[in-house]
């Protein structure tokens, strides 16, 4: 039988997830897509993923592929898998794509968006969405520190979590921004050619300290010399979301608006 | 041992929560505030609640009171509790309530709030906050219809779910407000002095209807004459908030800044 690849925009709450790739014993999102797609077409077939996404960790625009046989469309793959798929994963598009299309290699750039709830103790309603601070942070210092790191291609090594040996840790961060969206509310958001492992949950850790007062915004960029440790430690998953993955214009024509 | 009276303002996610009421075996908002106090106390003292929300209805300003021994400030309630109470409930704030106040019978008023979102199949990032609708809404004939209901004490056993035999059915609605807050978001607010059962979900699920075209928003204000049947359908838990309960000035003093 013969197959073609269909390119898929993933929406999922990571709450109920070890994260996006599979794992022996554990429910994670590439776990019930496979299981989705093997209950519509009967095959067992790998999916692959843009980005890792760890436990906890949200996704309105991660991207993931998977092989199908060729009578089956884009739009009878989304609308198959999403009454398969539980209702913390959804498919919002899907596309036509190249033939062995890998959604992490071919990606251009990738966002990222940090949500820190300030000056709660905690908040039920916003608890799987943000990570609450009982302190207020102070964003314009925040902003600052954001504003001082190199959009240029440089080593991120000491921003990330720990990586094999000879592993690239050269990246361009192309953006860094950081504003108040509400009176509890700070949203940072990061876009890169790619990240390392934690990059941006390290990231706004260290921005939080600076909001808090307990680094000095002037000296954050002098972090990307130091080592890992000084970066200290990263925040909580539950406040992340993977936004968007960006590809070569005309390489995915999603079916359905895609807008966030 | 002597005791004073306190009044807390509490915020949960009633996504786990059988409502609001103690139910035997159900694990409800009241069962687990009347644990917390008797983890604090080693008192076992039932807690009125201003308003019964059910099961999957969310609360950012629901009032409750309990009964304390005198030397525990209302400051020391709140922390206390707030150690004792699971992650899907917390205590705003306290205040020092008149002996033997009763949140239910002394409130003036109530405020709530529904969020549909609309022109979504299913979104899992808002699942657990929002009625989703897969049709896209007008809600300007849905902002027309809520306007034209009555702001004045009138019987509106209509939009109420069954209620016993002889149960006063007339409310004032002061506010019924539809507003658009982002493409795939529409928030109705209403306040009244009081609400019957269910009406607030049966309004918003005739006004979904107007939205949609099934119904005309200039004969909206008619359903009030009608059966409850013609009303149709409740608008499901989880799109649903209370927002605030007021009391006559003066009554409460909340230890805690409390906007929402």
């Amino acid at each position: 039988m013969s197959h073609h690849r269909i390119a898929l925009l993933l929406e999922y709450d990571g709450s109920e997830f070890s994260g996006s790739q599979l794992q022996a014993g554990r429910r994670t999102v590439q776990g019930v897509l496979e299981e989705a797609v093997w209950s519509f077409t009967g095959e067992r077939h790998r999916a692959a993923f843009a980005g890792r996404t760890d436990a906890g960790v949200h996704a309105s625009g991660q991207v993931a592929a998977v092989d199908v046989p060729l009578e089956r469309d884009a739009g009878t793959v989304r609308r198959a898998l999403n009454h398969f798929l539980p209702n913390d994963v959804v498919v919002r598009a899907a596309s036509e794509a190249p033939a062995g299309f890998d959604p992490r290699r071919r990606a251009t750039g990738r966002t990222y968006r940090y949500v820190i709830e300030d000056g709660i103790e905690r908040s039920p309603l916003g608890r799987r969405g943000a990570w609450q601070v009982p302190h207020s942070l102070d964003e314009a210092s925040m902003a600052r520190a954001a504003a001082s790191l190199p959009r240029t291609p440089i080593d991120w090594a000491a921003f990330a979590g720990s990586v094999p040996a000879g592993y690239p840790t050269v990246r361009t961060v192309r953006l860094v921004s950081v504003g108040r969206c509400g009176p509890h509310r700070i949203e940072v958001v990061m876009e890169a050619d790619g990240f390392l492992p934690h990059q941006v949950r390290r990231t706004v850790g260290a921005l939080e300290r600076v909001g808090r007062g307990k680094l000095d915004a002037e000296l954050f960029v002098c972090l990307l010399e130091g080592a890992p440790s000084s970066v200290g430690p990263a925040a909580p998953p539950q406040g992340l979301e993977l936004r968007a993955v960006q590809y070569p214009a005309g390489m995915l024509r999603w079916d359905e608006e895609t807008a966030v």
